[in-house]
């Protein structure tokens, strides 16, 4: 017998036929011997719905966020009492459970909550009477009694602190993707689905634009050591296994995949004084505005002046572009210039550790497809490249196959 | 100052225009230097919706009413985010809250709860701070902290019990009528509002017919002296003020309304052996199939057997019918007969407690108008008749007129 939590996400319990499936899921599993844990998120775009009302009761002017989270959180309340009458009435006994019941205690930050702990009695007790408990995801109480919501990822975050706590065999996260990918198969034809990976290169091709499992999550699997789960619902293949290197038994493949975003912009600044303190002086007001700065290079200096350039999401570009040219006349720099044409690219593996040559066998791969690479970034695990766009499809395609990805590992 | 619990229902908070009214509302009873407590249903027809969902999922071989109850309280969660959004951006400081943050204890019959106590510690430290607390109706939470809903009415309750608690001056119940009116003004033209009215002829009015409040918030109002106004959301109007009776200071008018239902039938059973017990014998059955059943008259038997007629609501006319064939023929009764298009029609007033006659003048007027009474049925101040249904408007108009409805009190 193995305890499981199953997450189901919006697009799987968009309507009561969508939750018809998910107790199909849930059935095989009890059938099995198993005992089970739902945890769901607000039926297809209700969120949208919501949010949309908050936009036009809300001011920027005065904090509301804590009747934001109140009005959030009914989304996922339908879903879990929807979901709950569906199991029941196909035979398998169910009981809902919000964020306060269960209850899940954040640290009390409206609308980006941190689960602070889990008192995981009551879910105890009725997994005990083989009842299937259905958890509302992205939702907790802070110690206030309010309602507060845990923010983007946050009813994956939900499943895997619950996994934690109950000490589940495994988390499975429902989406509308098969799992994990060698690449993007809309770019790529021969992407492959992973069998397993590690959380390290989850976490990086999360961080790294992959948009199938948010970074949240993943980083509390891997603290709690929960085997993570990414599986279709719409379908009995058994996805990607996202779980601890040494689980993975046969030797790493050299990368495991390749990650890309295209909504990337860089912004240069020419010219500037090569004195101490400069990065802060020109990231400082930036970071003030709230514009997240992603890739960061400066060249060695030759004549006491360098060049500093940096990435950033295509839609902060043109305010952080105004910020640029003022901090360019007050220190003197001699230009600013931008691209807002550029994609980042980037190949994940833990195997990359143990082996030298992948950085070089990257910039070869590119190169003989004439692919001028702009800027470089590397971690343990993960080498990244910006490029002009439109290269972009060319390189993935032509690492993908370079590197092996399309064949099963041996 | 004064501290009232203002009551919106779902016409009231459809939408948010419609809230910015309610925030007006508020405004003004603030400005007076009031304490005021917001009590809010569902937005429009948002519970109609969720209801929908419901009888998807749900299927009548199994019980699943305590995850009806999570699903309709979200209707009223959504209203109280909202709602308080609306009165912070407008100045007017405000908190929401759930039922269960109330904290709202009910007896924990799930669909039809009913409250057992209030613990109105956080709405007390909110209403010293100058918070306006926006607390959800309908909805409670039992004993096992599962939330419950309070069935019909729900939210008026909910409105009058905190009065109650919090020893409000009024309780405002804000509708889309302007408070209680002498008879339906749709049907009778020179109806007027009533501006005071007893509880005990609120009651009557409520259980005869009358939508404007719910029998429940009328019974909880009276037993805890909790005066209980229901104005128009609309406009400006004072509305009908429901009072004890010590409170209203003029001389009690004869009759207060006149009271109807059009979606009456009864049914007779011709014939029926005059042996004890038979009252139960017929009705009985009648009840176990939980059809409610209004004004019952057995005649005097002359021969040793009797007719038995009694009321019904006209939807279930048809299977109460098929039961009564049934009993009819298993007691040896001779006929079972009915009839579809008849109508009750009630004169309601204290008034009429302590003069004689009111019943005689009542049916001379149906008489002069030649319109055949077919049952009565009397209570200490009220009194009904019914009467075949097209003649109800004629009916309601001449007794309208005879007993001065539409003259103010001198």
């Amino acid at each position: 017998m193995a305890r499981l939590v199953m997450k189901f996400g919006g697009t799987s319990v968009a309507s009561i036929k969508h939750m018809e499936n998910v107790a199909a899921k849930v059935r095989t599993e009890k059938l099995a011997g198993n005992e089970v844990v739902v945890v769901v998120s607000a039926m297809g775009d209700e969120t949208d719905r919501l949010v949309s009302l908050a936009e036009e009761a809300q001011v920027p002017e005065v904090d509301t966020r804590r009747e934001l989270d109140v009005l959030l959180s009914t989304g996922e309340q339908v879903s879990i009492a929807l979901v709950a009458m569906v199991l029941s009435r196909s035979g398998l006994p169910a009981k809902s459970f919000t964020g306060a019941q269960v209850a899940i205690k954040t640290d009390g930050v409206h609308n980006r909550s941190r689960i602070l702990e889990i008192d995981a009695e009551r879910l105890e007790a009725d997994l005990g009477k083989g009842i299937v408990p259905v958890v509302a995801g992205f939702q907790g109480v802070n110690e206030s009694s309010d309602i507060t919501t845990l923010g983007r990822g946050g009813s994956d975050t939900t499943a895997v602190a619950l996994a934690a706590r109950l000490k589940a065999d495994e988390c499975r996260i429902y989406t509308d993707v098969e799992g994990v990918f060698t690449t993007d198969p809309r770019i790529v034809e021969t992407a492959r689905c992973l069998e397993r990976i590690t959380f390290e290169e989850m976490l990086e091709l999360a961080s790294l634009g992959s948009k199938v499992l948010h970074t949240r999550a993943v980083e509390l699997a891997s603290k709690f050591h929960v085997p993570l789960r990414v599986l279709s619902s719409f379908n009995d293949s058994t996805g990607t296994l996202i779980t601890r290197e040494e689980n993975i038994t046969m030797e790493a493949p050299l990368i495991s995949g390749i990650a890309f975003t295209k909504n990337e912009a860089k912004l240069t600044l020419l010219g500037v004084p090569d004195l101490p303190g400069i990065a802060s002086t020109i990231l400082g007001p930036i970071s003030a505005a709230n514009i997240e700065v992603d890739m960061i290079v400066q060249n060695v200096s030759a004549d006491r002046s360098t060049d500093f350039t940096f990435t950033l999401s295509r839609q902060d570009y043109d305010q952080a572009a105004v910020i640029l040219e003022a901090i360019a006349a007050s220190m003197g720099a001699r230009e600013v210039t931008g691209d807002t044409s550029i994609a980042k690219l980037s190949i994940v593996g833990v195997g990359m550790r143990s082996h030298a040559g992948v950085a070089s066998k990257m910039f070869e791969v590119l190169a003989a497809e004439s692919i001028n690479i702009q800027m470089i970034s590397t971690s343990e695990i993960a080498i990244s490249v910006v490029i002009d766009e439109k290269y972009l499809e060319l390189a993935a395609r032509a690492l993908h196959s370079e590197f092996d990805l399309a064949e099963p590992f041996a």
